[in-house]
């Protein structure tokens, strides 16, 4: 599977991505463009945190052997430089992924995944690795995973 | 002024560091390092955001004219690149903001402010200038600003 340019288009049914594109609004005195709440943060108690991921960054061809899904809040990734990550999602079925895309960001955009929407784990492909989290902190089941077997070969 | 280099402990009285260091715990089969729940967020009404802010990278000496603050929730900034950018802060008296203070990042490092903490607009050094922004969206009297007479000059 080989991956598609990221876009907020092809995004929307799982999550928003986090970019400086549509409608902003100047601040500071004309030196800053602000683009105003733009992920559909979602939660189901508990209290939105941030958190740092530190990630080893993979290479191509990546093998996904696992997605997971937090039934209990939105998950939303800023990287902290400017280099491209892997984005993979997919569909349900009745409790099981289906339908995977495969996304490359272009080394200015984040993701925001929806409450309860398949991902992989963190898949930077450069860089530090480093990220920046905003998700549910709090008790209870929030995290469902699913092997897949046999896995997607991205790249 | 001089800026220092950030540090957690310097910085606490006026919100926190986003950084990978103190206690984390692996996930993603041993992938990634997860340092969770690393700011003190906190929100008057409303609810939180991520939002974009895309700010023209400044010069040293840097000309700081202007201070604000958010009485109605704490407001954290995380770099989408691995560039230094300079943080101003103050303490407060009396409503006035007293005692600036300068900080240069490291370049794997972001900011939250804690709720109604002065500190400068945004200001990159080099790199794109982007940035993810987690902060309170609602209505309300959510900013204050304070001229200062004569502006600082930091760098």
């Amino acid at each position: 599977m080989t991956p598609e340019p990221l876009s907020a288009e092809a995004f929307a049914p799982f999550g928003d991505v986090l970019e400086a594109s549509g409608p902003s609004f100047k601040i500071n005195e004309g030196f800053c463009d602000r683009y105003t709440d733009r992920a559909r943060l979602d939660l189901d108690g508990g209290r939105f945190g941030i958190s740092l991921f530190q990630a080893a960054p993979r290479a191509l061809p990546y093998r996904c052997n696992l997605l997971e899904r937090h039934p209990q809040g939105s998950q939303s990734f800023v990287p902290m430089t400017d280099d491209p990550f892997l984005v993979i999602v997919a569909e349900d079925e009745g409790g099981r992924p289906v339908r995977p895309r495969a996304f490359l960001t272009d080394g200015r955009q984040g993701v925001s995944y929806l409450r309860n929407t398949w991902h992989g784990v963190l898949t930077p492909l450069a860089g530090s690795g480093l990220f920046a989290v905003v998700d549910r902190i709090g008790d209870g089941p929030n995290l469902e995973e699913y092997v897949l077997d046999p896995p997607l070969i991205i790249g």
